[in-house]
């Protein structure tokens, strides 16, 4: 029974993939992204680097892997009724990634790339990010909370000074603008 | 006459800080701000290294005062009258200045910086510069235009999206963008 389960397709196959995308982003975060190369990150995950070169191809790609398997998992899409609770909760969500040590050291590192390569695979990631959040704001739309707006382009206002302050003006996050985000948002966009 | 121009105090000192500054940003696109030195800036700017040392002191120092005067000259802070166009026209002036090669290299380097001197360097340029701007949100209080709100963060709510499209999801900065940061701030700050 133990060897079926072990053999199973996605079993091992899976336990590689958290292996490799944990030591892609510890690396990433310990050594920067010019110092990431497949070879490294096979021997820090003890894993063969022919399945490195076979599944991913390229430090880029593991990277944006590895974010998007991260985000998945730490930036979750509310469904709570409202617009107002929606926006808090994925506020909540970013803002604790982001105060994450992991976090803030991966979007710094991100922010000062500046590698056509790598300028394509964020573009990649948020696009992807951004598809995925703006349900929220479709679904207020549908319940005719607010008026019909770009929902990448609100998702992007409401995050956005989270971000200023960890990558531009360095100012501790709190919850006073996580408040004022929330409520001009949700008050501006029901105006129209 | 010419003489006593040219000896007046500030001529030979404000020339000199002007080459001086205009090195720095210079060799901080070039080369990044782990490479900058004051021996640099001196050699780049033909002007004595003494001078950076007495001065400035420090690379760190430099790039904050380089900064300011740039910043000083590229973003005005307007008065046009209602709050809708000053916050129009400031945008248009953050989105320039991001989007010429300069301002967003710097832009770019900056919020890549991960050193203690850098970050608290960064965090004295945003409080002036948010104090600066921030002009424009309690003139549009005292007229009654908008609730009263903290002033700082309106202008970190507004002027953020922009810095998002450079520094994070890497989508051009476009007019639907800042229409929208535009109607959705002015709305949500009078509804209150």
């Amino acid at each position: 029974v133990v060897d079926t389960v072990t053999r199973r397709p996605g079993g091992r196959s899976a336990r590689i993939r958290s292996a490799v995308l944990a030591s892609t982003l510890e690396l990433l975060v310990r050594d920067g992204f010019d110092s990431l190369s497949l070879d490294a990150v096979a021997e820090h995950a003890g894993v063969h680097r022919t399945t490195l070169y076979r599944r991913w191809g390229s430090p880029t790609m593991l990277v944006v892997d590895a974010l998007i398997d991260r985000s998945d998992t730490l930036v979750a899409v509310p469904d709570e009724g409202t617009l107002r609770a929606d926006l808090q909760t994925l506020m909540a969500a970013v803002r604790a990634n982001l105060e994450s040590p992991l976090g803030e050291a991966v979007t710094v590192a991100l922010a000062g790339a500046r590698t056509d390569e790598l300028v394509q695979a964020a573009r990649r990631f948020w696009d992807d990010r951004l598809e995925r959040m703006s349900v929220v704001v479709s679904r207020a739309v549908d319940r005719s909370e607010i008026a019909p707006a770009d929902p990448h382009a609100v998702i992007e206002l409401v995050i956005a000074p989270l971000f200023f302050r960890v990558l531009v003006d360095r100012r501790p996050i709190d919850d006073a603008l996580v408040d004022m985000v929330t409520r001009t948002m949700v008050d501006g966009l029901a105006a129209r």
